[in-house]
């Protein structure tokens, strides 16, 4: 298929390789110029849409997404009878249904495909596509997810792939959080860290999310995987869209001020992880590794 | 082995049952009187537990198990030397450590030993034992631990079970919050549970906790199987020791208060699942079920 790529970040680019290398027909576009191999590379997000079948987006926030779409020299410009933009970034739900609304005045389709899964799985193309389509839609991009994922899970129509992205983000949090805080007691009561991991893993509160970060907080390296400031902007999109529709989270409030006051502490481009140093520190734990 | 067991509440009547079945010579004590069959009946703890090997109890809280070595016909009154003292009851780590040394004062020894499983995982002998004591006295107990369980974690020494037991049941709790949080905002936006449920069952926040609650949340089923109330006695020892190590806890705090509010509106003999159907409350959910 010919598909314009906008955004060519950790995950964009990745994932537009792997297009590439099925064979479809790439064009490229990035707010700080960047090249693919294999691909052309378009001068504005319209010069790049033109002509194309479908238009896949994996920028930074809402606004991005908005000013891509709308902006000065944006897609919509472009947009014919027939055309299908797909979303991949991480946004706001009641936006996506008012982009959508835009986009579908002139005859295109909009979908909201967010991923979950590591820059590794985007490089392997094991993604996990969570995606707000019908099913006739996500049938026509198929080729396209095989492409880049593993799996396609569709949770409704246009704006539930934005909702469910951000309740999986929600629980990512709110289990690591947990970790850390059981963490932070056994360890101050006298319980050695990987003997309590031990435990974990033999458990009902075993999950991917402390499987994949114990080894990193045993070895106290909080390289950013998923930096804390960007796990932070979803905590805000979470919070923006339960105001919205009216919903209390109080758990996640509490989160949110950690994270708050993690970034106020300079841990923004550290993973989220590090949050769990934060709780040390409130603690007076000894923390043997370095920040 | 010649074992006392006191205690036959949900968990405690199949942990001895199963101890009678691999060919111990028990005897057992309720405070509400119990028979057991196999089992001889004491009167009071010290009568039941007099000329025993093993002394193993499993009782309500801190309060109970104070009560059943120390009160008026309590088991410290027969404790000889060589004799092993094990609680897998869930209770405060300070007050074992506590325990522990009465205990050695007479020569006996004390091992904290509490377990994680439901009560299938009782009746079908496949507990995890989580255990604070030294390796030579778990190989002296192994055919009791083999009796009735399928794992045993050594964490580390006396008050390290019950420290490491508490870490873990913060980690259900909070893995559970998460869960209804994200179901609560998903739903609220238009995505349908078991859709949700899917998706998170693909990813890296699948875990014990939620496949095991999920069906029952789908059913509306709200069966205790861990009552509300009891996981909030376990927060409230959660608490209490973080206090007194001077850990700060601010999640945990924050599903503490969603629980006070849970049992003062009549969720307490339901299960915790059940704090769930609170968030839903507040969010204004349409709830098909009932409670």
């Amino acid at each position: 298929m010919r598909v314009a790529f906008l955004g060519l970040g950790i995950m964009g680019q990745r994932m537009a390789a792997n297009l590439v290398k099925a064979g479809h027909e790439v064009s490229v576009w990035n707010r700080t110029p960047k090249a693919l191999e294999g691909a052309r590379v378009g001068a504005t997000p319209a010069e790049t849409a033109q002509g194309a079948e479908v238009v896949w987006m994996c920028v930074t926030d809402t606004a991005a997404v908005e000013q891509v779409l709308f902006g000065p020299n944006g897609v919509n410009s472009v947009l014919t009878e027939g055309m299908v933009v797909v979303d991949s970034s991480t946004i706001s739900p009641s936006s996506t249904v008012r982009f959508a609304k835009k986009v579908r005045a002139r005859g295109a389709d909009y979908v909201d495909a967010p991923v979950t899964g590591s820059k590794t799985a985007a490089g392997d193309g094991t993604l996990v596509f969570i995606v707000g389509a019908s099913e006739e839609r996500i049938a026509q991009l198929q080729p396209l997810f095989d492409a880049m994922g593993k799996t396609v899970v569709r949770v409704g129509d246009t704006g539930m792939g934005h909702a469910a992205k951000l309740a999986m983000n929600l629980q990512v949090a709110l289990i690591y959080e947990g970790f850390a805080e059981g963490l932070t007691l056994a360890t101050k009561l006298g319980v050695e860290p990987d003997r309590l991991i031990e435990l974990i893993q033999t458990s009902i509160v075993r999950s991917g999310v402390v499987d994949y970060k114990a080894p990193f907080v045993l070895a106290r390296d909080f390289t950013p995987h998923f930096p804390l400031r960007l796990m932070r902007k979803d905590i805000h999109l979470m919070l923006d869209a339960a105001k919205e529709v009216r919903v209390k989270l109080p758990v996640l409030e509490t989160v949110e001020e950690i994270y708050e006051v993690a970034e106020e502490e300079g841990f923004g481009d550290l993973d989220f992880a590090a949050t769990l140093e934060l709780l040390e520190k409130w603690a007076g734990v000894e923390v043997k590794g370095a920040k």
